[in-house]
């Protein structure tokens, strides 16, 4: 069952396989480091996680895209709020995933050889977040709310979600990281 | 002179000598992982800085506290946003400050060996971010907003700045970078 509140983060060369370094989020794992700076913002609040939420990574660089990696806020654990810990769940994941079609890397993060129609298929109605948005009001939960990396969402993505909502947060250009803590902010206080 | 708006973070632990590794912000740093968060929430915005906005460390854990980190917006140079990166402008700074009073660590990242009160007196008028603050109104900048890491302020830290007004953001207690983007969100729609 999914959760009230999904974030889905669109890791346009974020690497499938784990011959990256902890080291080398940025260079290495294709800017590993905005997807798992999300995830801490997605899950996190102070000294605890949003039980409540879930955050799924799309991850469309080399090799072998697309692996979508999903944190499930009800039960995920060793989920620490650093970006090195986290990048560190999804690198274990891609070692474990192999040849295979899911895999379950650690408690409550578990690993898809599925694109974004897919994921979108699992989970509740979405919302795209975009600066040219026509509204700044998210729909009531259970929603999804998805949002690109540095990169903008493509015109194969924009396809997927051609009939999502488009929702603006300010006027402000912002980090994926920062769009979802405003997101949350805004839903906290519906 | 001191920027429009600028953020002051309480590391209670924040380690003061480089005695510490990259792969371990959080336990040899002394939970500096929290702090370079916070930078990365001060200055970026999508692809650039916040050329108005000032971020700075307060570092009080050991072996010789305090180091107040500074680091400037409008004139910082190789800031990225990731925390490993961040922390390496930290740790270098430390390396570099060994004896002195004050060091330029590297372009618009500076060190300087004074406290609270000191910091304070540099800057711009204070408020608390505080759960039980009686207002969620910014005062108009130039201001200083100062909050503490995964820890609350101490009672001396408090006393410092029993002058400065109790602003709270919301009814959720949140990573203190979340807390940074919620008030950079408020004063950008001013």
């Amino acid at each position: 069952m999914a959760a009230d509140r999904n974030f889905l983060i669109l890791g346009h060369r974020a690497r499938t396989a784990p011959d990256w370094k902890l080291d080398d989020l940025c260079g290495g794992g294709g800017r590993l480091d905005v997807l798992v700076r999300c995830v801490t913002a997605a899950l996190w609040v102070s000294h605890g996680l949003r039980r409540d939420t879930d955050a799924w990574l799309l991850l469309s660089g080399p090799p072998t895209p697309p692996v979508a990696v999903h944190f499930c806020g009800a039960t995920v654990r060793y989920l620490n709020p650093d970006e090195r810990s986290t990048a560190a769940l999804v690198r274990n994941g891609l070692v474990k995933l192999r040849n295979r079609d899911s895999v379950e890397a650690s408690p409550g993060v578990t690993l898809h050889r599925i694109g974004l129609p897919e994921v979108l298929a699992r989970l509740p109605p979405a919302v795209l977040l975009d600066e040219a948005g026509d509204t700044t009001e998210f729909p009531e939960p259970p929603l999804t709310i998805v949002l690109g990396d540095d990169r903008d969402p493509t015109e194969a993505e924009r396809g997927a979600l051609a009939s999502a909502p488009r929702v603006r947060l300010g006027d402000r250009s912002l980090l994926s990281s920062a769009c979802i803590t405003l997101a949350h902010h805004a839903l906290d206080a519906q």
